[in-house]
């Protein structure tokens, strides 16, 4: 049994490559791996092309997993032996589209560092995380030609579209992807100098409604107060998916919604600085269950939003149109035992029941649904890197939850058979899905000691 | 003291020109006079132009009066003298769009002739109209050297847009607009071989409602559940402006819509053809108030109309946006003595008033609203006019209302001080507005017969 590594000696391991570290991260980031868009098919290719030669020259055994679209770099170091625990780590490397381009202040695929902060599209989400990950492994291969425990390492290129492809691999390759431990390391805390876990993520189910009246759209002349307007019928059938209390009305919704024990939301810090989210978003946070707190609406309670709708005219001017149709974009925001499956049925069934006599009702349920994810504080691997982080920010690490989703963690960690660590360094303004994201060149620091500290510090003595 | 020209010599007088009569109306029709698209101003002049000139060489008196749009032409022949009345005629030269383009199966602008059917933008709406209106007059002071009434006829370029410029112009042009009698020839007939004349158009006026929350787009992970969604307020707030029977809900809505007399209901002819409508439109007419029938619904009593909404993402696929905005196109159809400035007013000031706290409603109402116009079947212009298309017809002629709006007439009658009568030989299915508009050439042929009757049969004997 030897000593731990000393975070001291991780920090200084990283500052003396931090120049050709820095170099890496950046030729990462200018691949453009955006995986909605078809005319980067190649470029997300390469991007599981530079994941696996990185890897590779780590010392891994790398495969790419290619399934109906862009492939998964899944790497694996066994040398640990069946005595110590193998620990999954999940992360992807294909990134958001970039519109709207103009308002980049640097091209999105050039990265441009300023000061501490490195600017291009992925730099966070989820190159940046990505990389350190990849970084820590590759420190101990290379410096101590081994690792302390088993790992395996599961890079996806899908996270933006919904991980379709991997989703189906799942069943095929669970016994590859059997660990003890799965990290996903695609999550942040809410100030730069304040540590913090992630104890849950909510799950989620997203449909399209289309509701139509006639067989094409009309004159409000013609059938204005004869034809039952879409529009309208539309606009209350959506009203009635709400109480007066800002419940979600639709019948069985709360079913599988279980009480949180007192234990587990102790350990969870729910401050709320009110009047800091009314000035970052110019509104109250007034919406939701009026029976809870703002942060409990956002992270321990389940939603229906109301993404997107539309109907009708919807230009410059004006159009006395009865649209034939009327449309919306429909998300739940699950917790607890609530499937998407069934969320997403009952949903269906509410607004059927009220469709007026006559309309027809089309309910889409899209793909990339996911069931929520909570783990517990008290589960060791989170205790280890709770206290690692603790560490390196010499102030205690925070329990928090997120109020968004990554569907994919609550299937990959069944496949898994794993206990799911959710970590990452991720901020607020990093503006991830936005022109101009960007990742704190400390933060890849910090995360290069993170992971290479918890890999160290899980094994068995 | 005369008597009245025999129908049939006016038929033999249109039959033994009609092959220049068409060539002249397919001129007319070339010229592409959109005028809600800046790139055909020129050609929307040049309609005004050939207008001009048509009417000169008629031996009429022009002028065109521009003003802060398309030009409209006036022309007057005042030779009868203060003994006999004077009528005023409207018609416009403007044309709608094109698009879609490709559901045309001819050009719009190279007008083609299958059998009686001409099929061109404005072929109908409202071109055929105002060439058989102008051909009318033509012939009188052609072969007649005369009129045996005063003339005036109005025809603009902005009727498809909003009829703007000619709103502003009205005041200072009242005193050359005056008219005992004003005729809106841009109406239709139920089928080709029912005659009718119309009685009453609605009045209406268009706005539209920003419902704004947060100061931007928001993700549904991280603040659903705390804000409120403005989709979901729209919703909520369009919903409430109907009650369960299908009334308007704003209050003070009906306070203007005073009772129809019997003796001008029992004029008209209400006949309402459900399975038809049912057919045609596949859907029921259930909109609206339930305690009146379909056609009441559609041409004595108002309506609100949401004739367009949208808000956050509405593309394929899925977004997961709390979106910073909700928006929608409401129009109210007007009855009565609504007054569309008052309506508009209390609609907004509904609005206001179930806009949550914290939100921001701004509703802009646009120009081109117009009032109600409901004439008299006993007025005698009327009369006259239907004992002219009885005897066209051989059948007695009905009287209809249109639940369509023309927002021109209430203003420019009230400037002439005139009589109004609403006509036209459109039918429902001549698509305007749509791709392959047409119209019948044995309407043109109807239409000249009908207002060359009317002039002489007006006249005081």
């Amino acid at each position: 049994m030897t000593d731990h590594e000393p975070l001291e000696s991780l920090f200084r391991a990283y500052d003396s490559a931090a120049a050709d570290l820095q170099s890496e991260y950046l030729e990462f980031l200018r691949i453009p791996s955006v995986s909605a868009e078809t005319k980067y098919r190649d470029d997300v290719n390469r991007g599981a092309l530079w994941v696996e030669s990185f890897l590779k020259d780590a010392g891994m055994s790398v495969e790419i997993w290619r399934g109906s679209g862009h492939p998964t770099v899944f790497a694996e170091w066994l040398g640990a032996g069946t005595t110590q625990p193998t620990l999954l780590i999940y992360n992807h490397y294909d990134v958001q589209p970039v519109d709207p381009i103009a308002l980049w202040t640097s091209p999105p695929f050039e990265p441009t560092v300023q000061g501490n902060e490195v600017f291009a599209r992925g730099a966070q989400d989820n190159k940046g995380q990505c990389f350190y990950v990849m970084a820590a492994v590759r420190w101990w291969l290379k410096s101590k030609g081994r690792l302390p425990i088993n790992i395996k390492l599961c890079i996806e290129g899908e996270e933006e579209t919904g991980s379709e492809s991997l989703a189906k691999l799942l069943a095929e390759k669970s016994e590859r992807l059997k660990a003890d431990y799965l990290y996903i390391v695609d999550l942040g805390i809410h100030e730069v100098a304040r540590p913090a876990l992630t104890l849950g993520v909510r799950g989620i189910v997203t449909m399209t409604v289309e509701l139509r009246g006639s067989n094409s759209d009309l004159h409000s002349g013609m059938v204005g107060g004869m034809m039952y307007n879409p529009n309208r019928a539309l606009s209350e059938m959506l009203s009635k998916l709400y109480t007066a209390e800002g419940r979600v009305a639709v019948p069985g919704f709360y079913d599988r919604v279980n009480e949180i024990p007192d234990t587990e939301l102790q350990a969870i810090n729910f401050e709320f600085d009110e009047p800091q989210f009314e000035k970052m978003f110019g509104a109250k946070p007034i919406g939701g269950e009026k029976a809870f707190t703002p942060m409990q609406r956002a992270w321990v309670r389940p939603t229906v939003e109301i993404n997107g709708m539309w109907g009708g005219y919807t230009g410059d001017g004006f159009k006395t149109v009865i649209p034939a149709q009327s449309n919306a974009k429909i998300s739940c925001r699950l917790v607890a035992d609530q499937d998407p499956q069934e969320i997403a049925s009952l949903v269906k069934q509410y607004l059927e029941e009220l469709t007026p006599a006559g309309m027809t009702l089309n309910v889409k349920i899209h793909a990339g649904s996911g069931r929520a994810v909570r783990t517990r504080s008290i589960a060791r691997p989170i205790q280890v890197t709770a206290e690692i982080i603790s560490e390196i920010f010499g102030k205690p690490c925070e329990f928090i939850l997120s109020g968004g989703s990554i569907p994919i963690i609550a299937e990959l960690a069944r496949a898994a058979h794993a206990e799911v660590v959710m970590l990452g360094y991720g901020l607020p303004d990093d503006n991830i899905h936005a022109p101009n994201e960007h990742f704190g060149l400390d933060r890849i620091r910090n995360g290069f000691v993170t992971i290479a500290a918890s890999i160290d510090r899980l094994a068995n003595r």
